[in-house]
């Protein structure tokens, strides 16, 4: 028996939390954040859907002071007072080789012969499912009372072989700093556009 | 001042609604699904983060016989009962010319003139950014107590044709059916990977 919530809405306060007062920040309440948070984000971010189960992320969550200083030698500029300040940057890479694992990860097909061959669909099928997969993961952390930080400012090659080199068919998709949100760094909310803008029912 | 939830968890329930116990749908209960519903899931997606703000999403939400019967003969075999049974399909788009957009969408800085003359960054970004948002819009309609059914099991060229024929730049990324779940139209789930598969802490 599967367990449905049809017409059942989050509470105001959880809509709240995970979309409408949320914010991606550029500076960090110096506070730790565990192990224990990081594999709890993990835990709800991968039982979001991703095509066939092809679960494209491989993520290296950047914790340590060494590592740290690693990543700021890789993000540009305008990024790196960030990165030196939040507890953790997670590292959003994706597996272009993702159809070796299907055998496991999806044993109803045989969905690894349908990637077998075709490079391109799978790098468009790692893009895309990795990125749907770092949405979950900035949900996941919000959801458990974190805030986020995602940038696409960085060196990919840089950053590839400083934390992706011992798997050659990894690369990053982007990056997304996660801790406790200070306040002060954050400037005014961007404009949202009305439904009629970029939407049409038919 | 910004209203922040550092370490408030969601409810255990809701995190069982939009995560753990979700499940994408293969068919769909006779119920219909409401303008009113399809604005409150935009509404919420929006607030979701996209690079600079640049929302490159532009979703056709296909509703009415006739669209749904153009549909229907865009996408594979597998997909064409699902679709005629879902009251609502989401064409999730991306504009790769977003960036005519970022006067008014990013005040705070020159973003248009990042993206001029660069359509590969444009792409890129298009891709990464409406994937972000697809899972968004995922998340926002089961935390409004909706279901979903994501596929990109189609004929790209056919569905633009079909769908965003009014505007080259536009191409579609994924779909997503989005209603009232029917229980008995879906598999045992797919196995999910151990945090130490994926990931690493450094």
């Amino acid at each position: 028996m599967i367990t449905q919530f049809h017409d059942h809405h989050l509470s105001a306060e959880a809509l709240d939390q995970i979309f409408r007062e949320a914010r991606s920040y550029n500076g960090w309440l110096p506070r730790a954040v565990s192990d224990e948070q990081i594999h709890a984000i993990y835990e709800l971010l991968k039982m979001a859907p991703t095509s066939a189960n092809m679960q494209p992320s491989r993520i290296v969550w950047v914790k340590s002071d060494e590592a740290r200083a690693r990543l700021v030698e890789c993000v540009s500029d305008g990024n790196k007072d960030k990165v030196k300040a939040a507890p953790v940057t997670a590292l959003i890479g994706m597996d272009i080789d993702f159809h070796d694992e299907l055998p496991w990860l999806f044993p109803h097909a045989d969905a690894k012969s349908w990637f077998e061959g075709d490079e391109e669909g799978r790098k468009e099928g790692a893009f895309r499912n990795s990125s749907l997969q770092g949405a979950y993961l900035m949900i996941a952390a919000r959801a458990l009372g974190l805030d986020c930080g995602p940038m696409s400012g960085f060196d990919a090659d840089a950053l590839n072989a400083a934390f992706f080199a011992d798997d050659p068919k990894v690369k990053v998709n982007f990056i997304c700093s996660i801790g406790y949100g200070d306040q002060t760094s954050i400037f005014e909310r961007s404009p949202r556009p009305e439904f009629s803008k970029f939407n049409t029912i038919v």
